[in-house]
């Protein structure tokens, strides 16, 4: 299913329509059409891999003649050990999660034979705007049938030849089960995605998975709400009362684990009482695994004594710009602060709001610092690498939201659902509970409704 | 606090640090500030009612001179009896309503001493903007310090004398509290509105509370999330086996009870073998009370034939606009169909995803449309106006949203929070988690993650 840029309305009204038949069927429907997406797939592994082959000689080309990155190079390329089979295996994982659908998740009586209740249902269609990853469109296809969401994905130019032939298969595939075939659609012409972002009538959700770039472009251009987060600029205070070894090992492991992370460690902030204690230990032990440190004037003169020559050049002065600098590479700013207070101040001003860490032993100061944080994750004593769907035990991961509605933080199946209210009477009318002023605020026959299930 | 076009920064900036603090205030310390609220209004009566006189003094002459809608008159009103009293009443309730900030939602054990939570907590700043209303005032400030969020509030030109004097009182009783008193900013310049708009770094929510054209113009200039509805489309579809006696009076509730409400009924969908039946008894029940009838061919054809002749006029043709027409009025769209299959496909189509109905006595044919409406609202056999938050049980209301994402349906205090992930650990780094591949997909160590609460 290709399109030109002025038929974004067709796709997406499609899709719009093919979400509502999607919308009711039952999970064993839905579970089925992933397990004859699953085999197409296995089946189909040659051609599929044959044509990822050439985007990655084209790619090799461009990386080689300067005009492409050399890590998207290695995102691309399918064949690498066991990439494919993951893929293939998340399509079975997915499947086998609990339904998100139908799930009742408050039921009132309200009246004799009138009962409200709320049930998770899909969203309706989204959006997905993705870079080189060719697997990502068996993954989003997956999650979004698991989820009775229509979805319209869009990829990147460099996996253009992996996404026709993963196209293919899927249409086949889904083509012979109840899922209707336009509740997959994948758009190929380069030059759709600002015509898809306009369709906010018919698109309930655009989720970009690529660059900081990619995710801000996005934000920019549409009206659609999007699903994810721009910069994941994750922050660590050490209060005065912490422990030196568990700073050491949560601050390491925060920064080092993987750099290029978006719940890698990029502040630390220091108790001003700790700067010659604490601060030392957890520098050294930085500065071992490669970490150049921009520091504030304070910690710099502490650490300019105690930091070993040959490791000298590593510790620098920050500028203002390092407290909002997402580096995602082995670099971390340093700032001194002279209360609890002050890093909440700092955090709140300059962070994302992904993630963040105190270290204390007190837990009063914890609890302080986890109320005060305006993030999606607050961690006490803890490495901000956790913050990750799979770790949290929702068995997927759609993305992580810095978003303040809907779903915040690493974002399982239950991100791609809404709900609705259903009531259930028997001719109830509402003339019979108020006293015919019209405004329906108060009523005259007694309402006996008691939430049961939250 | 009175504002410049210039400034919507600082109050944008100072309501998000005020929100900050608010966040972390206990359930009593905001109740407090809702019981201080109350009698400060309570004591300052004469001097807000003698404002409101004067703005209702100045509005009867603009209605007067044709250049004010007459029912803006009866909404800006405070001294009409009982409006004061509730709405000192609404702020006592609100204030006594379970806390919605804090509630754990999830609890998982990750591993030995590493503890995940899911907390609800407020969402930070809303923004809301009202028209005549002025008891929305002190309906929204107490919303927003119960669940803890700041409040902008951004009222219409017609109440501003009212306003400005609820305004001093509302920031003079927040002074007594712990509440900051920049968590409650009323704006009264009168442009304020687009620099507000744009302030969606310090902003996370808007709520518009008045007419239709509001909304639209709000979800048009901001890339904050909206929360609310532009239109309410309800519609009904009477499938073939619906009891006559139960259609006449759910169709006649949703229509005539209070037809200016988001909530009454606009298009009614007629099964082709119920039109001699059940649609002369509807139809009849709805002249009587008043309602005109735009009809399609088929239904116009057999209402002619029994509807008697001093009631003809009530009856007439519809035109495809009227499909998709909120009358807010005594009229009534009514369109033939063959189907429950193209019921549902009409109402996906034309309606505004707030409340839909369908009449039958079948649960199986009841299922399947509340599946495939999607709606807010679906209901069986009962009116859609019980689409209200106080219907619902949840003691408040902040609106009705149409939105797909975060809160759909009426919304109580539940709809102005999100969450956060709080982790508690004993220096638990992912390192020990994981093969050390880096992109932290899999674990070696062991992860017995237990969701235990939903």
């Amino acid at each position: 299913m290709s399109l030109t840029d002025s038929n974004a309305v067709d796709v997406a009204r499609s899709a719009s329509l093919a979400s509502r038949q999607l919308a009711t069927l039952s999970n064993e429907a839905r579970n089925e059409a992933l397990t004859l997406l699953h085999s197409a797939l296995d089946k189909n592994r040659a051609i599929i891999l044959a044509a990822n082959k050439k985007d990655v000689e084209l790619a090799t080309q461009a990386a080689e003649d300067g005009t492409l990155n050399h890590s998207v190079l290695k995102r691309l390329d399918l064949s690498r050990p066991g990439k494919y089979d993951d893929m293939l295996e998340g399509i079975l994982s997915v499947r086998d999660l609990e339904d998100p659908v139908g799930k009742i998740t408050l039921r009132t009586l309200l009246d004799e034979g009138l009962t409200l209740e709320r049930v998770s249902c899909p969203i309706g269609v989204l959006l997905i705007i993705f870079e080189a990853r060719p697997e990502v469109i068996a993954n989003i296809a997956a999650l979004a049938i698991k989820s009775g969401n229509a979805a319209i994905l869009k990829g990147g130019k460099e996996s253009t030849g992996s996404f026709a032939a993963i196209a293919n298969v899927v249409s086949d595939a889904i083509a012979g089960s109840q899922v209707p075939v336009s509740s997959i659609q994948l758009v190929k012409t380069r030059d759709a995605v600002s015509s898809l972002l306009a369709q906010d009538s018919f698109i309930d959700l655009v989720i970009p998975r690529g660059s900081n770039e990619l995710v801000r472009h996005v934000k920019e251009n549409t009206k659609i709400p999007v699903l994810g987060h721009a910069d994941g600029l994750c922050s660590a205070y050490i209060h005065s009362d912490a422990k030196v070894q568990t700073a050491v090992k949560v601050i390491v492991d925060s920064k080092t684990d993987y750099p290029a992370a978006c719940n890698a460690l990029e502040t630390l902030l220091v108790h001003e009482s700790v700067l010659e204690s604490i601060l030392p230990e957890v520098a050294s032990a930085l500065l071992a695994k490669g970490v150049s440190l921009r520091c504030d004037q304070q910690s710099l003169e502490v650490l300019k004594k105690v930091v070993p020559a040959d490791k000298a050049s590593q510790i620098s002065s920050a500028t203002d710009t390092d407290y909002e600098t997402e580096f995602l590479d082995l670099v971390l700013a340093i700032k001194t602060v002279s209360s609890a207070e002050t890093a909440i101040t700092h955090i709140n001003t300059f962070h994302s709001g992904h993630t963040d860490i105190i270290l204390t032993e007190s837990s009063q100061e914890a609890n302080r610092f986890m109320n005060g944080i305006d993030s999606a994750g607050v961690y006490w004593n803890a490495s901000s690498r956790f913050a990750d769907g799979m770790r949290y035990g929702f068995g997927t991961e759609v993305g992580i939201s810095t978003n303040k509605i809907h779903s915040r933080g690493p974002v399982g199946l239950e991100g791609l659902t809404i709900y609705k209210y259903l009531i259930r009477g028997d001719g109830h009318v509402a003339a019979d509970y108020h006293d015919g002023a019209g405004d329906g605020s108060t009523f005259t026959r007694s309402w006996n409704s008691k939430p049961s299930l939250t």
